[in-house]
């Protein structure tokens, strides 16, 4: 895939932002200020959902950039939304290495006076409006889009499967991984497949394709080829959480084994004899260094590594066997090839 | 204001549910469980908001009962989302006298063997995730109204105003009552009116206008009646918050003064000489119901309650010259009439 930045939607984004805060200092610094904290949120990102849209958009033969971009802006928007309300879940305080919204303004809570509770208050209440504008942002930029009303409204079924489905994905998220239950690969799977691949690889691809005015085959083909990648993706992601370089990945190599988290690896670790031992200290928040280095060793010796590679690249051969099948411009499948061949290296 | 529900909106709001059940029940049985919980959360409201668009509508010559049906679910289903994400930022678990989603999240938990973190965790993700679903969804069935583009467009615009101007107000009012600042009237009543009155009275009378094909000055009228019998409510609640009989209002005489909450009341307080007493206890947690009695035996002599009713009133009479001055339909002059009469009395 492209490298190259579509600065028109960098450019769109500005713009959306830079209307809100004006709108938004009519009502007192602290909403400009909020608006400013969820344009900080959303600049940060690799912009990966809008380079998808614009990639099957003009793969396809789309020419009207404007019309896209507001496409690829409302994905980005969508994705801004759910990781601030992720945090919220979460109760994190950073994200991309920086103070997120709730840290910020906690931070102002507290330059004004507010001690603790107060400042807890004020951040949580930050990122949840922050969250739920970016929400409605990107639902608008699709619902004001000039297009017929068909294809408005296929485009309207993609953003709501996007949704519904996050919300299916993040909730069974935080479900396993707060009860004590035995990791199962094909729920891991499911799990990543509903959080993360389908609103940030299906519906990004599948809308560009029908806001090129694709038929059908080749829009199911894409959201397929998306799903299966995403999924790649995601399994490379956990890997990472794991085994990945701290510098690199931008959080610690323990955290995801402090949650418990449930991946690839430990439902694979799960099927071992390995297992009792692992079990016992995963999702232990008091987990150490040491006592993290030692999981890894055993999460690598059970063969639950492996097996988590062998995954991620079943799911890009499955990808690259949707590619091969459908009937697309060559430049489309090349670069599409190329996000498949990336998320099979980041698994490795 | 008619009383008659309008069984149109129930049943749609059914559809709408019964829809997202079974596409959820997909997803597993929790998510299923979410989504009932999002129903029953929206099925306990008084329709005020669907009443509005309804009476706007059909006030004005509108016919199409289907079509303002998918316009009234949609600000009852912004109201659903409002609601709660509000409690999720007051951290509340009771909503109408009955356990709210996080709350029903969280023994769900407890019923699968998870401790009171775990559990605290499911309550959190169920409410931001079903708050997300129903603004989610307020967006969409305007999104997807089969009017003409124009009309559709003028929709969208009072939508996004109704979140927009919310999360100003909702945000300035946990921002207020969280540092040690003075309550000043006008910072009160411009709360109101962000946080309640656009979303709850000025949008959904105009969007009923726009949608009957009403003129502009005619949408601005009722625009501006809303805004203002929604400040008039308002300052009733505020005053029921504090001197109403919990048994009626459903909530604790003691909470809005142990919160710190500032008020119609409490702005007046502050400019007399009675205000040090009653802020030295204000927002005061382990505010006890004896504490209490005296709060409000001192906010009725320092003449606060007085000052707040006839602020309402106020409201109440600039909003009747906006009827008188609109050209307007008996019928509807009259049921509006009525409702600016109930926001009148509701204060007294």
């Amino acid at each position: 895939m492209t490298d190259v930045l579509d600065s028109a939607v960098d450019d769109g984004l500005r713009a959306v932002f830079a209307d809100a805060r004006v709108r938004a200092g009519q009502y007192g610094a602290h909403y400009a200020a909020l608006w400013e904290s969820l344009e900080q949120q959303s600049a940060g990102g690799k912009r990966i959902r809008p380079q998808l849209v614009n990639a099957a958009y003009f793969g396809l033969g789309g020419t009207d950039r404007s019309l896209v971009t507001r496409v690829a802006i409302s994905f980005e928007l969508l994705h801004t939304a759910f990781l601030i309300h992720d945090d919220v879940i979460d109760r994190d305080t950073v994200r991309r290495g920086a103070p997120n919204i709730a840290a910020q303004f906690a931070g102002r809570a507290r330059d004004h006076g507010a001690g603790d509770r107060v400042s807890a208050t004020w951040g949580e209440t930050a990122a949840v409006l922050a969250g739920d504008l970016a929400l409605s942002r990107a639902h608008r930029e699709i619902a004001t889009l000039a297009v017929d009303d068909d294809r408005r409204a296929a485009l309207l079924d993609i953003l709501d499967r996007a949704v519904f489905v996050s919300a299916a994905g993040e909730l069974a998220d935080v479900v396993h991984a707060g009860i004590p239950e035995t990791p199962r690969v094909d729920r891991v799977l499911a799990t990543l497949e509903q959080k993360t691949a389908v609103y940030s690889f299906e519906c990004p691809l599948a809308a560009g394709a029908v806001l090129a005015g694709a038929d059908g085959a080749t829009v199911d083909a894409l959201a397929r080829f998306g799903r299966l990648v995403g999924v790649a993706f995601q399994i490379a992601d956990d890997i990472l959480g794991v085994f990945g370089d701290p510098a690199v990945t931008g959080k610690s190599a323990a955290s995801d084994l402090r949650e418990g988290k449930q991946t690839a690896l430990t439902a694979h670790a799960a099927t071992t004899d390995a297992w009792p031992a692992i079990s016992a200290r995963l999702g232990d928040p008091e987990l150490d260094d040491g006592a993290a280095h030692l999981m890894r060793v055993a999460l690598r010796e059970c063969g639950a590594l492996d097996a988590a590679r062998r995954l991620a690249d079943e799911h890009v051969t499955l990808a690259r066997l949707e590619l091969d099948a459908a009937h697309l411009p060559e430049a489309l499948r090349a670069e599409l090839g190329e996000l498949a061949q990336h998320a099979a290296e980041r698994a490795r």
